[in-house]
């Protein structure tokens, strides 16, 4: 049988192969993405399904519009002005299922066969997984402890062709935990307001600060309607229902609308409805602190633990939110090596090589603290720093 | 801003907006493809919704796998078997967010731009939409009332090149309601069998026959794997779920499953319980018997009324199952253009170019008989019958 050239290149990825043991019990899991399930309110949705069926009735498991039910695209217009100070209205707004599935519709109606996409170095694999579709190339802006560095990417937008989108989250990024500072904010909103492309700003977890001071959303510094925000429910809900959302001016969202009714049609009817009435009925601002502080408990157990158990020569970032921490080996260590001999042991953690759209740069590593209970986390970082130790000599 | 050239080439569908009109109370409305909503089960989804909460707790709502929740898959298997007689397992399945969504994958999977994709013509224009995204060429097979026409295919491939991938709806087709005989779907395997693309199966009608004896699906008759079946809890249960599913062999799941993770990560785990659930705690056979006997008292009703008021030179089909009436005007006449008119005097249908993937073929209607109360439907069909006539003369 003949496959398209995309699927013909599409294969399993070892890493996942060898991760899924990592979801054992007696797993140290530092190689998860999932939010802490603990959290869930589980009672209170007893409830919300309960009213979705009662006042909504057949409309709440018929089919409805591809851009999402009104009024959760209205709640979400006003928290986006409540919490990231952007101005938005429902129709500014379409539902997705999960950002995932925002990211993957924008590949698409924005790249044709090698054109290039512009992405942090390192940044989100799924998103590399879904721009993968149309097959770009990649060219990676180079970052530090305080995001993007203006004067590389200009570097970059000078001396390369084709760049149709670029892709960025400002806020405690996924992997390296890093939050641009709002002078790199505002440098970057420059030069970007000098282009014509579209940037995508992946915020999951803009709402999960646990220290430091809030900044802006590049949304809200957007003159040109250039910039895409994506948010999602997943890490300040439950991520099982998969509603996640896009802000986009009614050009792109006409586009991306378009595209949506041919790839699945709409988001399930229930799970839009499950989390607009959760927003009605409960407050989703206290479920969100109580997230907050549980996540501020065990990064701060985290990176105290690896402050003490690591080698001298490992670095990590303190993150001010988020779920992940970056660790960067000595030059030429080989982080995914040290994973397989890492899971022998019963510890798991993500080979930072994956966040590299290029490959290269294999001395990195990616630690979740979001999901391991307290009590454990000590121990497991203590056992990681031990196998370092031991790769170090 | 600059698009792929899939996003440049999307337009709104100019018939969509017209029939967007058709949703109001006061028309008569032809041209849905809605299930009806009176019989969802909605007394039986408030159990269902609390005992998923309460047995399955947080894994209800958490990240799940993307192949789908194991014991809908099982119990999708079972079903196959008890109905389709195929026999599969779990892992021949693949939980999609409804069949729209099997079919683009499998047309991300299977089609490169200009190979060819072969559909009965006509043909069910969500699909044409979903192998639009590769930009294939479209071949139509001719078909007539007994379905595809054997003949005709077999010219085709022997003188068609790269003929990537086959789709057909050999149950009660959408639009044509045309049911392929025994005989047909032999002489199709047959021929089918000795090329090597895959053949889409997509059966959303399949277990809702009204009349006639029951055909075996294709699947059932493929010895060499190359048939992938589609089917769809949509027009059974609930379409606001979102919840179809493929049952195809593990080379091409595997790499629909990879592309899967890209494009969404996965369906809802919620609503793939809700539809699980219910199948456990309800009798989802007895549900279809009552869906096939309103649709069955519906269809009777429109054919009857079809025969009394429609014209002479109008021919219709008489659909043993399914949910829509195909009708051919005299050669000449624009169904389009009527369908203009015909809203006017609030009558709505789909005028049948909509589903010629190129073109053509003006003077076909398609007909829906299952959301409008049957009170409405003779009037319906004789306010039609005037408008015909008075176009006729």
């Amino acid at each position: 049988m003949k496959y398209s050239e995309l699927a013909s290149n599409m294969k399993p990825s070892e890493l996942g192969l060898l991760l899924a043991l990592a979801d054992m019990p007696d797993f140290y899991n530092f190689s998860s993405g999932y939010p802490a399930e603990e959290l869930f309110p589980l009672k209170e949705m007893e409830e919300v399904d309960r009213t979705i069926l009662r006042k909504e009735g057949k409309l709440a498991v018929q089919y409805g519009s591809s851009a999402g039910y009104v009024p959760l695209r209205e709640k979400i217009a006003q928290r986006m002005k409540d919490k990231f100070q952007v101005s938005c209205c429902a129709n500014d707004i379409l539902i997705t299922s999960g950002s995932q599935q925002g990211l993957s519709l924008l590949g698409q109606v924005f790249l044709d066969k090698d054109d290039v996409v512009l992405m942090e170095s390192p940044t989100y694999l799924g998103a590399i997984n879904a721009f993968q579709i149309n097959s770009p190339k990649f060219v990676e802006v180079p970052t530090d402890e305080n995001g993007i560095i203006p004067e590389a990417l200009e570097r970059i937008l000078q001396t390369t062709d084709r760049v149709k989108m670029m892709y960025v989250i400002p806020n405690f990024q996924n992997p390296a935990g890093v939050t641009w500072s709002l002078e790199r904010r505002k440098a970057f909103m420059e030069i970007i307001n000098k282009y014509d492309f579209p940037v995508l700003e992946d915020d999951p977890y803009g709402e999960l600060r646990y220290s430091g001071t809030v900044q802006p959303a590049l949304k809200s510094l957007d003159t040109k309607g250039n910039i895409v925000y994506l948010g999602s429910f997943s890490k300040i809900l439950m991520p099982g229902l998969r509603v996640g959302w896009m802000v986009a001016n009614p050009e792109i969202l006409g586009k991306v609308n378009l595209l949506r009714q041919a790839v699945d049609l709409q988001s399930s009817s229930f799970a839009q409805r499950q989390v607009s009435y959760y927003m009605d009925m409960f407050d989703l601002d206290a479920h969100v602190e109580d997230i907050k502080a549980l996540y501020r408990k065990r990064r701060d157990l985290l990176c105290e633990a690896v402050r003490k158990y690591f080698p001298v020569g490992v670095s990590t970032t303190y993150p001010d939110g988020g779920i992940f921490v970056w660790v960067t080996l000595p030059e030429g260590m080989d982080a995914k090596e040290i994973s397989v001999r890492a899971l022998d042991q019963k510890v798991a953690y993500v080979p930072g090589v994956a966040f590299y759209p290029n490959g290269g740069n294999g001395n990195h590593m990616r630690l979740n603290f979001s999901t391991m209970k307290e009590e454990r986390i000590e121990s497991g970082i203590k056992l990681l720093g031990e196998i370092l130790k031991a790769e170090l000599k």
